[in-house]
């Protein structure tokens, strides 16, 4: 090229971040598909004409480590110029995986953040000790439901969130069924299920949380948490996978909103399906939740209707609370396919810092839904 | 449940439209699963509760048909109500596949819509006839290149834009890795980009558009689209793996706005990497970004560095031109490991109606980069 050479403009602060990734193939196939990573993820440029100066020494993806995992499979530590990211989420997931994702034998494992990343990103507002206080609940598992089926009318819904935060549940979500639907509209369903928690709260003293669910288009999201937020709801769920992981973001880091935001993890199993491609259980539902704002994020539990392993389960507790100074830990929320016999296998196998998400199973022990969460409260405690 | 029974609380059209699942196992097994799926992405809740009413009528989602495909994979084909999508694409990708995302051995390889969600969505703007009139190119291949590497000075990328434009490309691109980093920031860039392009136009009397990248921060992206325009650019790329399928719609249908816009497919590479499940290429880079608003489908090229086969890619132009009407009908864009040799291949394999993109390859034919992109577009007519 006949240009100015492939210098920068202007003077890099060589902070790097990592991330490492599971290679699958011979060790010379996984030292090619690395290097391939490390242009692939940058530059995506033919590097044999990048013959020398700071775009080579800097921007090129470097790999910094390449060690044997088990069999075929390998991990490549690669880092990269923390300037490549801006200041954006969505290039950060795109130097991390943008490209290469469609490559095959190529798997995000996990995520070393430097501490310029760490600063940039704001994180979760509440986080595990905020959540807690904002629940008055400072030790015990946290107990969620949700407010369902899907096309149940509108003053079924608010009286199925009366009954559940008179039963001392801590938190009621939308299930993440209910969008904008003609049979319960969000903002008719919104005002009613907040008030109904409000007039339960103020009769039982309790703080229970009412959770909109705010997978909504782009152009309404602000309004609709806002609203939310005016009618008395105490946090939002969003699922990225629906939204993008940045419009997320926006929600968690509006400070005049204020509120928690709960991360629901629609279409995002495709991620996790393959295991030698994708990316790990604790980046999709740990790490990128927690860093882009989330104070809890839902995944299928080990053991119910879907298919996630114990191992990747604890996983995910490890990307929610491994150390990410100043970036807070966030709550464990494990659902879908509970029992009441499962309560103390899972605080043993999570920890007290999880939230317990009890769909479908609360109806199913009794008539009487009240009596039915004092039950499940009852047994968390 | 003692509450109001199964009724929805409006008339329901009775309209559907229709997912069609590959599902592995015995016929047994897949049938399970498609009854699991029309719970899973519907109510969410034991079925065996709802006992009558119009939410097990219409809600449920409906097994239509289950064929053998080969093998131990088998053809599901589910019809929904059309009112469980609300007016929303966030919810429409949510009742597709939200949550059976999360469990193995279901693959969402075709949607069929209906035509009143043909109808709520707009689609492209432009779509083929629409980007062909703009550029004044009735009949041949369009031609495409970007300006890379990441880190290059604004002044080169701008260089690179006029010499480009001066050899008579239809269509530069940023490289989808020029986001708004300190080195090239996004309003310079864009700026100078633009105004070297139409300078060029100036002098050769052609019509080719800057586009650029516009897959950013949501809570930026209406405002950086904007400042393209005014500036001069003629289309907008966005990666909605990275902002989300709705935030690319949002631009797309912004009449006032009213550019054509490009659909990058980084990060949405783990939809299709597990051949059992996720996502099939038809749907992923053919139907989901025609319904979101693109006018032109980037994807990896088969027979190039990544590992799209040829059928992969001939499905996704399936995706583009099947009739949806009213929308309309997109350009593919294969790129990635394209050469010189390799056009007459490509248009025998996806017609005149695609946009040959050519990165890399175009730097290395020769030193004179403006007369390398005569010989593309010679070689191309």
């Amino acid at each position: 090229m006949s240009l100015n050479g492939f210098d920068v403009s202007i003077p890099l602060s060589k902070e790097r971040f990592k991330v490492a990734y599971h290679l699958r193939g011979t060790k010379e196939e996984a030292q090619t598909l690395a290097n391939e990573i490390c242009i692939e993820q940058t530059i995506e440029f033919p590097p044999d004409l990048v013959t020398k100066g700071d775009i080579r020494d800097h921007i090129f993806g470097r790999l910094e480590s390449l060690e044997p995992v088990c069999g075929d499979s390998w991990e490549a530590v690669i880092s990269y110029a923390i300037e490549t990211v801006g200041m954006e989420l969505t290039q950060l997931l795109n130097v991390i995986f943008g490209n290469s994702s469609l490559k095959p034998w190529i798997r995000v494992e996990r995520l070393e953040f430097s501490q310029s990343i760490l600063n940039i990103f704001k994180g979760p507002r509440f986080g595990i000790q905020g959540l807690r206080k904002l629940l008055d609940v400072p030790r015990r598992p946290l107990f969620c439901t949700a407010i369902k089926p899907m096309g149940l009318p509108v003053k079924d819904l608010e009286e199925l969130a009366y009954r559940f935060a008179l039963g001392g549940v801590d938190m009621i979500k939308d299930d993440h069924g209910l969008a904008d639907q003609p049979f319960h509209p969000y903002k008719e369903r919104v005002e009613r299920c907040a008030q109904a928690v409000l007039k339960a709260n103020a009769q039982t003293g309790g703080k229970c949380l009412y959770i909109p669910n705010l997978s909504c288009s782009t152009d309404q999201i602000v309004e609709k948490a806002y609203f939310a937020k005016e009618k008395g709801a105490g946090a939002l769920m969003i699922a990225p996978g629906l939204t993008g992981f940045d419009t997320m973001k926006m929600i968690a880091e509006d400070d005049k909103l204020g509120l928690p935001v709960i991360c629901h993890p629609a279409l995002l199993g495709s991620f996790v399906s393959s295991h030698g491609s994708g990316m790990s259980h604790r980046v999709v539902f740990g790490q990128l939740p927690r860093i882009a704002g989330a104070d809890a994020t839902i995944y299928p539990n080990y053991g119910g209707r879907f298919s996630f392993s114990i191992s990747d389960c604890k996983s995910i507790v490890l990307g929610t609370t491994e150390p990410m100074n100043p970036i807070k830990p966030i709550f464990s929320m494990p659902g879908g396919g509970m029992s009441f016999e499962r309560i103390p296998e899972m605080i043993e196998t999570y920890g007290k810092d999880m939230i317990f998400l009890i769909g479908g199973a609360l109806h199913k022990i009794g008539p009487d839904l009240t009596e039915n969460c004092k039950k499940y409260l009852d047994a968390i405690r």
